[in-house]
């Protein structure tokens, strides 16, 4: 049996106990189960599923300082950040819940029959229903919020899917903790304990027998482009593919304008510094790629950021294998002729997986021409890139896909802000005004998901209640006794839903 | 130069004139203009799209003369046939049209900033926007109405996108008809005529081709499983993968109670054997696997229908391929031990691609024991399982992906259809009570599209205003000055579109 352990980042220590490798046959049995429970979960009535995932949620509080030990000796985190993760945790399962009950998000819509139409037109009802068992990959990047019980379980549970998770190895004993208080909770459900299954794995092996279980009917992913990738390949090459939702790398670009440099350069600078090293800059909205005008005020600009990431403290990384492809990055970095490091500290020595907030500054002749400025740091490190507002534009138009794209411009810069924000919106998913990518409102009008590589299915979100639609197919059925429909569909509308009948929107029965 | 020409169904003769086959320079510089006219066609506001997409159906009905004989001459489908597309088509189009001028298609959600909240919130506000140039493969069997101007392209042009169709090689003058009406009508607008383009191929390559050119964001196909899963790995390959949205093929099972034997089986027999030989079969809602009671009603059931088959006319099938498959297909269903040819006609041994109606009659162990009857015959044959009610239950649970499922019952027999209508609903897009699954009714709540391998992306419809979605994909705005957002995202509101407004649908201004 293959067995490995978590380390402490702060250490670089191994710490707690051994978990085993999923085998072929730990996968085959839990997605088996998953399957099973998928059987009873998706009967379970929306507002009994909402119930079940408050319950969920305030376990997770119930839990809390247990929680907090847990990640922390695994992520390194620190209170206040698992805090404010485990809010936003509760927030999700709460925020799905309120969809649940509230209904309307199986988009029902109802035509009746015309026989006088050419040809005779049959009554027709669409419902939306959950995919089947979902598998999910959680990141190590937030062992909360895109952990076991995170957005993309959530939603898929909201869904009425079962769930087969496939855990961090960084983060074992928080996995294995997740999955015993939400399967507690699933327990007391009609559901049953198996809707939520997980096993864990650090070998690609493990990660591709997840996704080729033949029970799995999609898989939610948030980690690298490298890993999301490999992973798309094994579900759309499956004898029936299934959707891979990939949540991969995005360098987050930020424009800076004359003018907002002329109004508020260091406010820019200080929001944008913390923005940088914030979690390690380990956020896949961390601002990657800045690009500033290239003047005296300009390179002032980039002299404040580079001293203020300077004062930032040294940032914890989340493992080993996160740190060995930074300092690979970084020195593949160094070697770029034209882009210089502007901030002064060398990596600690300190044991564990440290990172010192660094910038780099280069100009548009070497940003165009060097791919390697391009690449994701996945860390508290950002290229700034000094630029002509015009070539900005241009540049904009250029971009491969991101999550986010930024613009700080004054009052007065509508035009050129327009045209950079008509392109932005070509290529990200977000576009953000006068503000930082980092801190993803949990709202209904967030997209979180761009244009590949930053996202494998652009169509949809990886955070917000829209985010249940990646879980969900239509059926259609025609003619059929209302004893027969489901019942969200059903004439007399006995939840109350808000659907389209014959086009218009109504809460009534028919 | 490679050419090709059409040939006519009806003799097998070469028909019209020689077509080339597009170049990887063609097929270049075709996704290039419709990637220049994107950048034009994104911009055109929803209602004036509506009117190019009413104006291009005014056309389509001005040249019905042209239309019906270029049709005729090269799919053989006969004026009332025809016709009746034609006004599908129209139908489709005007459909789109209305979904643009009543604007709620953007799915635009605003969620106002909240000071107070922890963190604290922006302002975010989101729509759908589209995706970008959608390459567009017709298919043989619905020459207008997924055709060039057919569903796939009414919807990516309602979106937004440019489209660059990749016409069917049986019928290249029909291609061409349409792409000069829709341009025609393109270039009174300020996308210009470039928006739609057209290619012809009928290799792999050309197909290939177009799915690998980098503009393209995202492909819609209609056809055979074999070509269609070749050009989804394509798709799903390239660099930068994009969603395909391919619709292939179906069995679209029928079920068959002993209680609707009793009541109707006359007239389930007239109902079905017209289904199984309307448009000679190549229908992708075509019903050809039929479950019978085991019984001696269910087997007067199979002697009738078959007469009635034999009774029907002779088809003429779209093309020598299509004629080519269908004939080896029959060889081996004929070869099957345990399943009987039932009708009586041997193929036509005139010239053109004729085929007869034709019945095979199995018994359930058979049909679970050959793979052959379980694959698609794309023409007039059905075959017909002799099986128990109960054992229906149990086949309904073990189907594939289909686009229909049906189920005849009389009123006292709702426990046994249950079962079998959630079994359906879990394998299928569509569930049908007391019907027939061809006619495919063009409604909102109409679901074309089932799982694997009935299609490629079973969130979506291929039928119905719904299919937009599709081509659609989200961008948020956050903290954006009102004169930079989306006329859809603007407080004042100044489309009058519906929102969701902090939660609550409105159609007024913030």
């Amino acid at each position: 049996m293959s067995t490995f352990t978590a380390f402490n980042p702060r250490t670089g220590d191994a710490a707690g106990p051994a978990f085993a490798e999923a085998t072929a046959a730990d996968i085959a049995s839990a997605a088996s189960r998953a399957a099973s429970a998928f059987e009873q979960w998706r009967r379970v009535p929306a507002r009994d599923r909402a119930k079940a995932l408050r319950a969920i949620g305030n376990a997770l509080i119930d839990a809390r300082d247990q929680i907090i030990a847990t990640v922390d000796l695994e992520a390194a985190l620190g209170d206040t950040r698992i805090n404010g993760e485990l809010a936003r945790t509760v927030a999700q399962l709460h925020g799905f819940a309120d969809l649940l009950d509230q209904g309307a998000y199986v988009e029902a819509i109802i035509d009746s029959a015309n026989p006088a139409a050419t040809p005779p037109r049959p009554e027709l009802r669409r419902v939306l229903q959950p995919l089947g068992p979902v598998a999910v990959f959680t990141p190590s990047n937030f062992p909360l919020a895109y952990g076991v019980i995170g957005g993309d379980t959530a939603g898929a549970l909201a869904a009425g899917c079962s769930v087969l998770v496939k855990g961090h190895p960084s983060q074992p004993a928080t996995s294995e903790l997740f999955a015993r208080i939400a399967r507690a909770e699933l327990a007391k459900t009609a559901g049953g304990a198996d809707v939520l299954q997980l096993v864990h794995g650090r070998t690609p092996e493990t990660g591709r027998g997840v996704v080729n279980a033949p029970e799995i009917q999609a898989v939610g992913f948030t980690g690298s482009v490298a890993a999301g990738r490999a992973l798309f390949n094994v579900a759309s090459a499956r004898p029936e593919p299934i959707p891979f939702y990939g949540e991969l790398g995005s360098l987050n670009p930020l424009f800076i304008s004359p003018g907002a440099l002329a109004e508020r350069s260091a406010d820019i600078a200080t929001g944008l510094a913390a923005s940088i090293a914030m979690g390690a800059g380990q956020f896949c909205t961390k601002p990657g790629l800045i690009f500033v005008p290239d003047s005296d005020a300009g390179r002032e600009f980039a002299h404040t950021l580079a001293s203020k990431l300077d004062a930032a403290p040294i940032g914890v990384l989340l493992n080993e294998n996160i740190r060995h492809l930074l300092a690979n990055r970084m020195q593949a970095t160094m070697l770029v002729q034209g882009a210089t490091c502007a901030t002064d500290r060398d990596w600690p020595a300190d044991a564990g997986f440290r990172a010192a907030p660094t910038l780099f500054v280069t100009d548009a002749t070497t940003f165009a021409e060097s791919s390697e400025l391009r690449e994701e740091h996945f860390g508290p490190i950002s290229i700034l890139v000094l630029s002509e507002p015009d070539q900005m534009k241009v540049i904009a138009t250029e971009l491969g896909g991101h999550l986010t794209g930024t613009i700080h411009a004054a009052a007065d810069e509508t035009a050129w802000a327009g045209a950079l924000a008509d392109a932005l919106a070509q290529h990200v998913g977000r576009v953000i005004w006068n503000g930082f990518p980092t801190g993803v409102a949990v709202v209904p009008a967030m997209q979180h998901g761009g244009p590949y590589p930053s996202s494998t299915s652009s169509l949809h979100s990886a955070v917000g209640t829209t985010s249940i639609r990646r879980f969900l197919r239509p059926v259609a059925f025609q003619n059929m006794p209302e004893a027969l429909l489901p019942a969200e569909l059903q004439s007399s509308n006995p939840l109350g839903i808000e659907r389209l009948v014959n086009g218009v929107r109504s809460a009534s029965a028919l």
